[in-house]
């Protein structure tokens, strides 16, 4: 039986990528793992615990590493309360590179959290919901990434585990279009960086959340909110 | 000022690391990390205490994972209470290469918190004591697994890591001698796996510390306990 460990945060990528990678990559067995490492916008975890459940997965595991935002503290916006979330009109061209909303290490972080877990359950595919936004970017974000953390991964002796992000070259909206044709349910996803009763509509994970339901003509359901 | 973040369990390896890298390699301000992960010998920690103090560390920071030892349940004679720490003695030649008490994934997750703390320090260096031991071996204490890990963090555009880990190619009695020459207090270290009152001295780590201390004609102030 295909199986595979998530990482999902709850956000518009991952909360579509759990249901892509059981429906339209057919694992059978999921396990999905999310992680509250001090982000402002935590609430998404209450959304991934809906996702979990509407995929079936076999096991949610939710860790807390609360501790991370406090020894990464003083860089970034998402997790330090003295560092606004920046609109993402408001980032000059250079910061697109690294907004102020990148977290230090996380991804690499992350995935070795996923990667332990998987090879603890002899499970050889972790998925996670990496994308090259349209607008922005991270470093831990890309393939070059990817593939060199896979070369890491490849030397395991036990248990290799191969790192997959299958929306890494994709568009927002095409993320979008086919969580859609799937049916995934977006008003139980959260993704603005500032975690407030409702989204803000300007920071940077707003703005492309925006552009890609409207790229498809589609009303985004916690747009009313 | 050269700055450096280091990896301190409190075994003999990371506690010689942290002196050398002071004393040996002239870094002034170090910033130690010890990580409680549900280890059975969770004793040591108390060690990396007093040996950071020992080094006059500007900050020792002590995080606490304990559930990564639940994540990886039913693998490692480390976290596991099912699973009984061997003798070395008692492992099958092919064991040898990745022994009962190897942790998943363990040293990519403690690298990736060590860099993303150096990271948000603006501190360009992170060691770990990571040893080719004599007679048994891990596939993260590694030459390759390192290179490989360097490879990724050297993507990292807003403060590129180094990974280092001198000891890699070295012998337990060569590390043992570094640190006697650097009067490093060995009766404040610990090393047993069965993390009980005494040492046991037949586990992999303690046969190796033993046949360090033995080789160099000199008494482990633990052995007496």
């Amino acid at each position: 039986m295909k199986s595979a460990v998530i990482l999902l945060s709850g956000g518009l990528d991952s909360s579509t990528l759990l249901h892509y990678v059981k429906t339209g990559l057919n694992y059978r067995e999921l396990h999905a793992l999310t992680i509250r490492y001090g982000q402002k916008h935590a609430r998404e975890t209450a959304c991934a615990v809906v996702q979990a459940r509407a995929a079936g997965v076999a096991e949610h595991r939710q860790i807390d590493i609360a501790f991370f935002g406090e020894l990464v503290a003083g860089v970034s916006a998402l997790t330090d309360p003295d560092i606004p979330v920046p609109a993402l009109a408001a980032l000059a061209p250079l910061q697109l590179d690294q907004p102020p909303t990148y977290v230090p290490n996380r991804n690499m972080l992350f995935l070795a959290l996923a990667a332990a877990y998987a090879e603890a359950r002899g499970i050889a595919d972790v998925f996670y919901g990496a994308q090259a936004q349209d607008r922005y970017g991270y470093w831990d974000c890309t393939q070059e990434f990817l593939d060199r953390m896979n070369a890491v991964m490849g030397l395991n002796r036990r248990q290799p585990v191969i790192l997959h992000a299958p929306f890494m070259l994709m568009r927002k909206s095409e993320i979008l279009k086919i969580g859609l044709d799937l049916g995934v349910n977006y008003a139980e996803t959260w993704s603005c960086y500032r975690g407030e009763d409702k989204p803000c509509g300007v920071c940077p994970s707003c703005v492309e959340r925006r552009a890609a339901f409207s790229s498809l003509h589609v009303l985004d359901p916690l747009a009313g909110r």
